[in-house]
């Protein structure tokens, strides 16, 4: 049988030796195993991101894939180490400190093992006394055993229930009297486009088309900073240069965008629980 | 046959799970492809770069690559998606709005189909309503059939004429009594460097040889903004550190560079039709 | 015999099309062989960075993995190019301009040659007259005809003596009177934290453990900038968001962290030789 794909995540960036140094480990493990970067330019320590590109990316990988996930910034205190099984068929490995809070929530989480540190540590480089490159000496380690079949799911350690897995908050949008309301739960922080809870069926059930033009209202901590009615089309390219838009975002839910622009950077809006949107026509 | 490699480049960056994404869409057609990052940093939106960095790398690539390049502020709208041959022997994928340019007129493409949605787009993951990713929906989907074998060109799309294609202007440089002249055609944005439009061929017939200090004049739209004598010399450590440098670059033509510095910031100069150089004696 | 594993750093980035270019060369030499990414991102110019971060990486590889390593102000000028064999197993190609520095001094070097262009050096582009790519014509190429078996080390050019490999100084920590003495050697530019060239040995012998609040001294260039008790623990969790730690790092060496912050930002410290870094009970 094939061995899986591991693909890794992280807030390590490239900037230094640390990424490096883990694909070193997974190869010096199994020297066949298939390494693909998911992202090391996660935000620092931001394990809502993490979680969110987990669920962004997982479901276009061949069944099986193993994803790496290395947000950690309570690397060496008491937060578990984690590998746990998604309901539609993948693998992740990560601390459980909120990285699985959308796969839990929108797919599924099948059941969950702590790493156990005596047989899925690194050992024979020299630091076993190091408490704070989990990447390199525990996720990546473990991951690649994992996938090179040197160990199976019941070989990383002693499950626990699934219902102790570490979740962060999830809002839910909501619709009445014609108005769709929402939060802003991530930015594309390339092109500055903010991506909100509302799913594109939300919309149709508030009837809401292709070609209308809607009254956006974007409120930060309850006071209004954006106020304006505008086009909500299907691609950006359906308004002029620099005009904002309301889209059918890749995941299906509804987005903002400023065409060859970006909304977050021309119109200062941020993401996250304090960042209400709501639309109406 | 060995299955070509797949070469990506586009300017989504790694901020986010756009790239991952789109790989994973690229492994489940066919998890024995091997992809390669050309660059994810091509500045937002920028097509004219996008056709430049095809062009600067395609030939040290093995006979038959296929290159994915996805720099699409039109995507959705009603811009051709393409797969063309260049005369070469290499294949690029891509929107057919102005990234093929310096491959047409430099090197040549034999012939070009447009990607039939109908058969050649990713179905079964819930996105076939979104509009504004063809990265992971079309192009990356597309390519991954083609190297697996899956289609071939025909099976691509009905093909047009490759005078259709879509170009961007093009400037060429001129020599005369003594002087050559041209513009900055694009600039390397991670040491600084300008790179002209002026094969070194044009500096041999001008009669400019290693070891001249050669006077240098840039206009920016008419009016000088440098007019300095500067060394003419086969690379960087020639001068002192910090010390301008004309230099024969990577790709055969004539650049500008600081000594382990930035020529771009040093001299606060870009490029574009609007910066003129003009080399002589 | 399975074909080595070719890691890259250099100071590159992904910005335009320079990685792309010498990844091609390598799938043209031999396209059965496997590029792994370092770093491109090491900072411009910096030829201690490159060297720190090899021997940072290097010993979590497979045994026989070949190291490009190319940042080359130099390039083009006399300084030489080379295949170094370490006294553990592994093999780099680099510019022999400090880049060598901590793997001869730490691990050994048994064996150097200088790459010989007149055989191991791209042919056949229209490149052969430009001399700022070596990364592309001359050590890409030259690893991948190494990682192939179509030269061995002989074959790299002539050998010459490891004394004459090129170092940059390194400086020694010193222990008295209960009070332990270095400088800080490199940062963690992501994080913001700082690593000293103290060994977590040097804290052990002078009697510092975890859990003692140590008096930290950070000297600029002979002045004090920086004079407070901080903690010094197994990891950055065990003190409150934005609070400073004393941390044996990833390589068993002394560092110092913000929690969830950084400590260069924070305090406004650097690295190198004027930046010293003292500790006592």
């Amino acid at each position: 049988m094939q061995k899986p794909i591991l693909v890794f995540q992280t807030d390590f960036t490239y900037k230094e030796g640390a990424v490096c140094a883990m694909y070193g480990v997974v190869k010096s493990v199994d020297r066949e195993l298939e390494i693909m970067d998911g992202t090391h330019e996660i935000p620092q320590y931001d394990v809502w991101s993490a979680s969110y590109r987990l669920y962004q990316s997982m479901r276009f990988w061949p069944k099986g894939t193993i994803f790496v996930s290395v947000v950690d910034p309570g690397v060496g205190t008491a937060r578990r180490a984690c590998v746990a099984l998604t309901a539609d068929g993948y693998t992740v490995v990560t601390p459980d400190n909120g990285s699985l809070t959308h796969l839990k929530q929108w797919v599924g989480i099948r059941a969950v093992r702590e790493i156990d540190e005596r047989v899925n540590r690194l050992v024979g480089k020299g630091t076993e006394r190091t408490s704070v490159f989990h990447g390199r000496d525990l996720f990546g380690y473990c991951a690649a055993r994992l996938a090179s079949g040197m160990i199976d799911f019941e070989g990383v350690g002693a499950a626990y229930p699934v219902e102790e897995i570490v979740c962060l908050p999830i809002m839910e949008p909501q619709m009445e009297q014609g108005k769709v309301r929402g939060i802003f739960e991530i930015n594309d922080p390339n092109f500055g486009n903010l991506w909100s809870n509302i799913p594109l069926e939300l919309f149709t059930q508030a009837g809401f088309n292709y070609g209308d033009r809607l009254l956006l209202t974007i409120r930060h901590a309850g006071e209004v900073v954006f106020a304006e009615r505008v086009l909500f089309q299907q691609s950006f390219g359906f308004v002029a240069r620099g005009e904002p838009i309301i889209y059918n975002n890749e995941l299906m839910r509804i987005g903002l965008a400023v065409n060859q622009g970006s909304f977050c950077q021309q119109y200062g809006i941020g993401f996250g629980a304090d960042w209400q949107v709501q639309f109406e026509k």
